[in-house]
């Protein structure tokens, strides 16, 4: 990677949505796709930032979603690049909704997506370096290998054996495996 | 649960789309976010058939993108709830893409989307039994309480020692992890 | 044609679709120019899959709207390819609209399309033969060629004395004129 | 019907539209589909100034589509209730088409939409009767009476025995089919 | 200038639209925003009407926005190139708001936009002189020299001083200046 | 007024927006009506953090356009109140243009809206007091007088001789138009 390496914080984006009627179900509330939607497009602007290429989606992790956000909410959603692996970028995604009455503003999604920087014929290009310089982002930058494993592991390209990152988690449960009856 | 259980296959829905401008990046490739909204809105009739209620998206596993798929491409989405559990079903999507000239079909991606059933106020109401008829229905079915246990460990809401359905998985990282010298 | 036959039932395609509120008028009903669109991308599909080549709309042929769809219902629409002209396609799509909270499902439109495949300059290039294989689809096969006579009348490209295919229908009408007083 | 009848003139709609790029195919062609969307609004509009009521589209007769009209041309719609019958409303519509750089405007389509008039609960309700003024006017008036016979006749709501308005398109085709042997 | 003058009622465009679900605010009424928007594309026809060529928006003036205007409700903007300098064209444009069951119609805005005219590369190209033929259109026309200026100033593109068509506005200005104690 | 003040910086908003086909004309730039509509919701939102209420746009100052923005390009909107006068709000928005290639950001464009803050009825009602705290905040606020009695002379509801804010600006034409003979 010849790249100049860049701090993590250079590809910071913030964006703010509007919910309109047509991101919502019947109960006017917003739809979990067009949220997938909006974080998909913040976190691809962060990695374009960080990378100065045209980016593609490689994969999503587990994304949970809480309470309702109601139609004509405010969106708040901040991506931020926490590592980067050869071509491939790892993008951290934090999303709050805010009650526009109430002044109230809550923590609606957090998520993580991959992204892959590719050339102008669609080919993988390697990215710069990304380098954490807070605390915070230091935590994120090592977190990000473990995840990496996990998402290898799920997406049955990598062996559970092979995992060495997500011991941790694994010694937990073979200790509890070994503590009860066969279920 | 007092509903009547339903066959899983009533809920089978196949969706066909056009990737149209609007949905492709500068490579003229459909964007990842976009994909995801067409995927939850395929699940989300699924479950609605299941349940014939208003339903919200609760969570999404992860999810990888291949190939990049070419504006103009002809989009195949095939949802069908797993199993249920109270007021949540898991719905499996299945993804093809299908280039009009050659005439070639591949299948793009696959997920598994969970939804809870709510009433008009949106408070979670229970669904009928989901029942598997074929031998591949049945897998399905089978699998659906490992996946929930790992959402559950991965989303901080279960420790990993409970999810006994995960023995399996970690028994074998257990053994790797035993094997090597900590790293 | 010197292009290989293709079964009609190759091109078959279910699209389904939820009515959003941009979709609807003031009484939440689905527009009937929405349905239109829906209905034209449908049918788009199933004649690129039979000719493997792009299509242009070239007619619609009359289409009556019943019940309002409700906002929010989901909408299934089939398409299917009944016969091939040199380089156009007749296809015929149904629509069926469902309500969610009481599982009924109507049959809501059904109408013939048709579609001119062109070339990269858009120029129109031949297809296969449409070959029929069910009951069904070789009565839809034969009455394409009426249609076809009566939609050139109708547009003004065939004098009414040349649509022999339409006899059945005029013989009646004519018996009719004879029977009664001029009006 | 007791409401004050109304100019036909008065309904009168001009709507201009520019092709955008997610109305176009791969040809960036304008598609069938959105050009009918647009007739249906347009029509809509026509029919809601005659009636002060809402409407909903009943039927679309035939509708031929020419030339391909390019991305970032400019489209103009003229739409006016040529007659109404009790609650609905037949709207005539032209479409041209304009070519920017070279400053040429071509037809495109011409079609015929007919509206029902309904109440707030969806419930048909009579209309003004339309006025023709024009002598073009009073064509277009007229022959709505024979396009509505061949509307019910097509759409299986008239015996072609009862067509009475038929008669001259009809005998013409009957004197043919005496003069020809059976198909 | 060697383009042929061109009068300026050639440029003429009335766009009629409807207000839909997506087009408003949690009051259902429509955003200023997506006026503009409107107004924009309708003022853009006018312009590209006149020059034959691709323009691009350089100005908007002052906009105000009064009455709200409700869901389901008819737009009209009409408008027309008031002069033409160079490669620019002023456009003027009025917005009428019709509500459909009162039949009433009433001015919403009105505003001015200018445009530049460019070629395939994006680079400015003179536009044909604009001819007012109307006493109304004549007005228009002297007027667009002084809304030129007023447009400089307040772009700070130009010194209040050389801004003499504003003399008669400012010295009304002025003289009440004099004739008040210093603020 | 009675609601507790506010200070300005609590409505700031940033808004991070992906161009994309649809945004843009046939140069592939971003269309100025987009930019627009992409403004206005940015201001609103602002205005809502400011009043904790719906808010309708009122009225929008000159806005100028310069460069073309590509296809592809990252548009960030940064809107913040400046003052409140009763019901009203002044929001000031400043716009930038990131290519991402280049990792170039240039400012596109700079505007002043102005928003009425509603109660559920649509009726105006008063909102807190803008706070200015930096040395910019300050020069902002106060220059809103000024650029109110600009908008109120303009928009024909301030005589040019109650104009008192401004005066400087008028003083030097004033002299200008002395030192000239008649135009």
């Amino acid at each position: 990677m010849t790249r100049k390496p860049k701090p993590v914080k250079d590809s910071f984006v913030r964006m703010t949505e509007l919910v309109l009627p047509n991101d919502t179900n019947t109960l006017n509330n917003l739809m979990g796709g067009r949220m997938m939607h909006l974080m998909d497009v913040a976190a691809a602007i962060s990695a374009q930032r960080h990378s100065n290429r045209i980016v593609v989606t490689a994969s999503v992790d587990n994304v949970s979603f809480r309470e309702g956000i109601k139609l004509g909410s405010v969106i708040t959603l901040e991506a931020q690049v926490t590592r980067s692996f050869s071509s491939s970028m790892e993008v951290h995604i934090n999303v709050w909704s805010e009650d526009i009455p109430s002044g109230t503003k809550v923590k609606s999604n957090e998520a993580f997506f991959t992204f892959v920087a590719v050339d102008q014929s669609g080919r993988p290009i390697d990215v710069p370096d990304a380098v954490p310089e807070t605390a915070e982002e230091q935590a994120m930058f090592e977190g990000a290998l473990r995840r990496r494993q996990l998402r290898l592991v799920l997406g049955g390209r990598m062996a559970p054996q092979e995992a060495t990152e997500l011991k941790a988690l694994f010694d937990l449960v073979a200790q509890a495996a070994e503590d009860e009856p066969a279920g």
